[in-house]
């Protein structure tokens, strides 16, 4: 992997195993407490539970073990890499992201609109676990680490705004979330799947121009996603694929096939990458990312401040955690369809390990890298089954109802995907372990007051989208 | 090629030979009377020739004979496919496509912004051949040939627009050629490749949102390009590939390397449109067109108010008609880099055929249909040489010079693209002919008064497009 060796690759690629000291665990530890039995009585239903405060639940220890090796000293950042520009740092991997660079070292910068929030507004939909603001976020953050995160509220859609953020901040990488991330959401009506395609090309397109016109060696660290590449019947490469035609080879982009506005709006951001990287000599690095679970890192669990934000409803949850915060209410896992669709998944803490290890080791100038980052591949209906044997642990009955699927994709597949080049860097992963469903389970159970279970069920169709504007009226709880 | 046999077949795969009628020559025959010595005289210069009349000028007898055979009457066009709608309508290929259509008895409306007018305006480039307005087109194609062709005139990102196309026309079939569709005016400055993204991908999935919601049935009739696909080093296939892999074996889309913001936009609606194939059920034909060359169609020299449009400036104007029109005037040829480009090429009277084909032979609900279309494969080289062969005949001595590439391409490259299953359903090519060389050089002599030297040269550099708004000065002649 000579072509990854780039000038800040000692920082991160040095392992950080655990040092013997005591974990430091963060405010989630008030739930240590409470014993499983508890929970055995609670009658789940639709609908609200009464739990309210922090003693009847779980402890979290596997979670706050596992996190020992992050907890370490950080290894010196080089000066190379050391200014991270996290676009999007708001959100659910740009915050748990920002504030693992910010403890690692890194100098960072969070540019972000806010709009995220604004949708949860329209759509009725909110966080299960409360989130502060991103000045209470931040202030509180430096109150803990000492380290301060600049902050650029804007838009980078206009170019302006992008233009003040690079010439004010420098940065030396550009880790880039800031877009439209739900797939459903794209799919909600016409001028949402304009929105998606629109606020993620401009926005990615822009972001390469400020590279181009005023960090021309800035590392662009881009998250794409698994779904770019479909449901292959073969197997899955990362990025590009050596094919063997009429008797010539080539090297050539993986074929996508994405599935949702949302989906496709990655794909093109891929292209216009590669194209950049090849023309002007732009390097970067693009994160084909898997279902990412879990909600806490050890930076987001220093304070109930500085929690990262966890989706449970039909339109920003991703499967692994709805089906959690299902289990813990008590409403049955809803399986789309045959339940046969199988994707790569990882844990929030190695999406932001990934980061780093992609902003530690740049891509070289004109290399246009892509890396899967995923750590195990699971079928939904894997899932459901290992959500319902962790919920029985803690007492608690799972029911399984297979849905009709609003989406369209394959319900039943081949789906086999490369994920060496992470691993290769040092990613040691966190596998998915009966600690962390225990976790998510408890997270769900301590903040299921603010559930609202009419945000469950998926509403939003793949084939009923339609052109006149949606306007998804606040579903009462 | 079972698939490709739908409700409209019968019209237009009946083969139209020629009748034996005397070609009806059009307005361009009053060049005829010209002789070829009176051109060896002239002395080429930079800058304006004198001829402003027709009269000096040569027969163009090769395009005319060639003619007869699309001059028949047309065939009866099945009412499944009759009301053809042409977005893009008055630009190079969409009107040269909307008149063919109208003559062979289909219903045409055209939807156009006119926006390309604008550029024009904005850029100080202009069409060698003086075109009529776009009601003033219609109003003669009306007296010459009896037929109306509808009009609406607005821009497609805007769906209330395109709602009111649809509901008051309702197509049968679309031919969207309404996108930005210069590669050097996507590589301008930002503000430039934005607009190009933006206005191709929006307006694309509006009229993909249109076709669901109001004509579910419509045939969607996309441009694309050739320069889709980039210059792999394996044989380029009609839009999908077969790939072992690892011992399996799946059928994917042929992986895309654009290498402009303008091929890079068509790229993204090739799978924009894919995905809605597959989940709506839209029926569509993505034709990859080669470079067009040719300005004449049968329709187009009825009258001189019918004329087409002929871009030889280095933003709009295409490889061979450039050439023409700088062989005609005694400038170099100029030849980027080493001139090994190659690249698909056909005469803009198989385009307006091969829409038509599409158009009588309907892709199947839900099918993604993909069609390379050009007919022969020429490097830039090549094709310098034929134009300087031309010019000889014609007694005008033709220079090349190599200009360095303002592009970011392989110089050197394997070419080999398929292109067969056009030919499947009835294409007759015109074959690149002395003929049509000669047509071409005596269009642009017989315009050369209104040539401005000053727009052939490229200074549109795909590695130094930036940030800051191009005003390009209108250059004066």
């Amino acid at each position: 992997m000579d072509s990854m060796i780039g000038s800040c690759a000692f920082a991160a690629t040095a392992p950080r195993f655990a040092s013997g000291k005591t974990p430091a665990l963060g405010f989630a530890d008030f739930t240590r407490n409470a014993a499983p039995s508890l929970l055995g009585s609670r009658t789940p239903r639709n609908g609200a539970l009464s739990a309210r405060t922090g003693k009847r639940f779980l402890p979290i220890r596997a979670t706050a073990v596992k996190e020992a090796r992050n907890r370490d000293p950080p290894a010196a950042v080089s000066p190379d890499c050391r200014k991270v520009m996290v676009i999007g740092g708001d959100g659910y991997c740009g915050w748990a992201t920002a504030l693992h660079l910010s403890k690692q070292g890194y100098e960072v910068a969070i540019v972000d609109s806010l709009v995220r929030r604004l949708f949860d507004e329209q759509l009725g939909t909110y966080t299960l676990t409360p989130i502060a603001s991103i000045q209470e976020r931040l202030k509180k953050w430096k109150e803990k680490s000492g380290k301060t995160i600049d902050l650029f509220v804007g838009d980078i859609c206009e170019f302006q705004f992008l233009e003040s953020c690079f010439k004010s901040f420098e940065p030396n990488a550009v880790v880039h979330f800031g877009e439209q991330r739900s797939a459903p959401y794209s799919m909600i009506d016409r001028s949402r799947a304009v929105y998606t395609q629109h606020n993620n090309i401009v926005g990615t397109i822009n972001v390469l121009f400020a590279i181009k016109e005023f960090s021309p060696e800035c590392h662009l660290v881009k998250l794409g996603t698994m779904g770019e590449y479909g449901t292959p019947n073969i197997d899955i490469e990362e990025g590009f694929i050596t094919i063997t035609h009429n008797g010539r080879t080539d090297t050539l982009p993986y074929p996508k096939q994405a599935s949702s506005f949302y989906h496709l709006s990655k794909v093109h951001d891929s292209h216009n990458i590669a194209f950049t990287c090849k023309a002007w000599g732009v390097r970067a690095t693009d994160l084909n990312q898997g279902v990412v679970y879990g909600t806490f890192t050890p930076e987001t669990q220093e304070d109930e401040a500085l929690i990262n934000r966890l989706d449970y409803d039909a339109i920003f949850g991703t499967a692994l955690n709805r089906f959690c915060v299902q289990a813990a209410i008590g409403h049955p896992l809803t399986v789309y369809g045959k339940g046969g669709q199988t994707r790569g998944y990882l844990d929030i803490r190695d999406t932001v390990r990934c980061v780093e290890l992609a902003i530690a080791n740049p891509a070289k100038l004109g290399e246009f890298r892509v890396f899967n980052q995923f750590t195990e591949q699971f079928s939904v209906n894997e899932l459901a089954k290992l959500v319902t044997k962790a919920g029985e642990k803690l007492g608690i009955e799972v029911k399984t109802q297979s849905v009709p699927n609003p989406r369209v994709e394959a319900e039943e597949h081949y789906y086999n995907a490369k994920h060496t080049k992470l691993m290769e860097l040092g990613l040691e992963p966190h596998f998915l372990s009966e600690g962390l469903l225990d976790s998510l389970l408890n997270v769900a159970i301590k903040y299921a007051a603010r559930i609202n279970t009419s945000l469950i069920m998926p509403d939003i169709s793949w084939k009923k989208i339609g052109v006149t504007p949606r306007t998804l009226v606040s579903k009462q709880p």
